[in-house]
């Protein structure tokens, strides 16, 4: 199980080329794969290059349209619903997100609400899209249902994550990126493959009994919403969650809750759809908007110092702000590498030999 | 202890009454009162009636202006920034929220970002008044600290709750209003009067030892983040309190962090001030400004009916939507009043001698 580590600039030419093979354009290519590998630089490997092969799956299984016309189907000043026709949500998303950038030019604030998408990698990369222009970045998706809301064993909703990134001045900028469950999929994947228990908290077992087994999804298990059990809030960690499927889907057309596509594609789509694809929302809101952004910058970096500033407990580094682990992660991973479980080096040496791009 | 019930109608003659002694115009006591007792109504007893008497010393104290001049101090097409004077809080939020729900008509979304207001009541008054125009309502707010960040003993950010209303057709509105904390503090408050210990991951000792001891903020303890602890998430509950900070306060040059006033007029004031007075956000979004509205409500009695419906888990009655126990409670108290402790009651009646209004 030890792992190897691979350069940014190899891991680039390989999945870039992938895409091409598959029909993407040039530019389609290449933002799928600064979208896709922005997970590992960030130490997301749950959301990056080890899913390349899962999104090519859903390519075969025409899931995925490589050639998509991504379009807006309506639009205010302050808003827009975008149909990713099918598209990887890798592009579809950035097209929205910078959708969203052009209408807070103008009117202040832009709100895109995406149907007919795919998965979009990690919401963070969306949200980091508005932070050259002074715009603070919202970004939320929902995805396939693996979590039981509070007293159901049904899995109703997907991890669906929201990210808000929000400029400094000196200080970076703050980056918060959290999936609305206790543990997102990807934590749980991890203990799988070293046979770990779960802390409590993190899952069900089929008839709704705390259990601690990292494979018990496999069984009819349940993710759990972000809190765990109802004494410790797990109904906000639900209502996070529902909140995030009714912005992405039911404000654009959608399928959500339990009828939202899944991500592997040996499963099948569900038999009802009441939508389109897979639902993402984005937001941008110019700072000065509201207030000189150089007056925000100020506070932002006056709020983050406090916090850094902050008293730890005993035992405790310090205390960390948002986006604080990825950006050290990035840049250790830049200089480094990006380490790869020699599972996941197969699987892309099998997509290579099969799309004739040697891997290694 | 026993506790007696009081009639909605009778509760809020009296607070109509006592807000205008302290000099609110017949229009804001009106609007005062609706916004505080909408808490009982809803089961939220932290935040109504039993609030009164510290609305009024900080009145006392000079903290809250009965007669202020709200106005909006910058906007574009779909923003604004509000100065709230130093108003009850009770009045300046629902002030804001026309304004969101003003910008939403014409620009698709309406996002206000309120300074120098004070504490606002619930969050779900004030997010549900979008509900009437069929649009999407969102309401936050900052408040005084009381919750230590991940691996910090230090009190740095409030209870800071999230509000999020959507309309539905034949189903009632999804209405869901959390703290992102594990437990309001108002739970800690209903432990603290029956001297009983809280679950665990609810609070940490001065040294952030976890503890069950629902007194403990008074010797220098404090709330936990949702998630509690590390393993179960608590850098997820303190990224949303730090979000909902930034919109609040960060973005309309209110206090933030630390520096957020204390509710508590014998609480002295923070000795730096960043900003003015307490931070909310307050937005709106027209359904229609996305997808025709019928579209949208058909779907979310779709979603909702999918919810209700779910398998439970043995030993559960339902499975809920956000809102339903609030709305229930509403039915409930409205046909048989209001439970108040006798504390509570105590505390009115010795209002009501002060400022001439009999309670009793």
């Amino acid at each position: 199980m030890a792992e190897k580590n691979y350069s940014y600039e190899r891991l680039f030419d390989f999945t870039k080329a992938l895409f091409k093979k598959i029909g993407c354009s040039d530019e389609h290519a290449l933002l799928a794969t600064q979208t896709l590998l922005s997970a590992d630089l960030r130490g997301i490997d749950s959301h990056g290059i080890a899913r390349l092969s899962g999104y090519i799956r859903l390519w075969e299984a025409k899931r995925i349209n490589a050639t998509p016309d991504i379009k807006i189907i309506h639009e205010t000043p302050s808003t827009a619903v975008i149909d990713g026709d099918a598209g990887l949500g890798l592009v579809v998303a950035p097209f929205a997100m910078k959708v969203a950038i052009e209408k807070a030019k103008t009117a202040g604030t832009g709100w895109v609400s995406v149907q007919n998408s795919n998965h979009f990698g990690i919401a963070a990369y969306h949200a980091m899209m508005a932070l050259e222009h002074d715009m603070l970045g919202i970004a939320m998706t929902n995805a396939s249902p693996l979590v039981a809301p509070t007293f159901s064993t049904d899995k109703m909703l997907g991890t669906n994550p929201i990210c808000v990134a929000a400029p400094a001045g000196a200080e970076p900028p703050f980056v918060a990126d959290l999936a609305t469950t206790t543990a997102a999929n990807g934590k749980l994947e991890i203990l799988q493959r070293k046979s770990l228990p779960t802390p409590d908290g993190w899952v069900q077992d089929k008839d709704g009994n705390p259990s601690t087994d990292p494979h018990i999804l496999k069984t009819g298990g349940a993710l759990l919403p972000l809190g765990g059990d109802r004494d410790h809030g797990s109904h906000k960690g639900y209502a996070l969650g529902a909140i995030v499927d009714i912005f992405s889907a039911l404000l654009s057309g959608a399928n959500y809750a339990p009828w939202v596509p899944p991500f592997p594609a040996y499963v099948p789509m569900p038999a009802q759809q009441p939508g389109k694809g897979i639902g993402h929302f984005l937001g941008a809101m110019r700072i000065d908007a509201f207030r000189p952004a150089e007056e925000f910058k100020k506070s932002m970096d006056h709020w983050i110092q406090g916090f850094r500033n902050a008293k730890t407990i005993e035992g405790a580094d310090k205390v960390l702000v948002p986006g604080d682990p990825e950006r050290e992660m990035q840049a250790e991973r830049l200089a480094d590498g990006i380490p790869l479980l020699p599972l996941v080096v197969a699987d892309l040496e099998s997509l290579g030999k099969r799309f004739e791009i040697p891997f290694s």
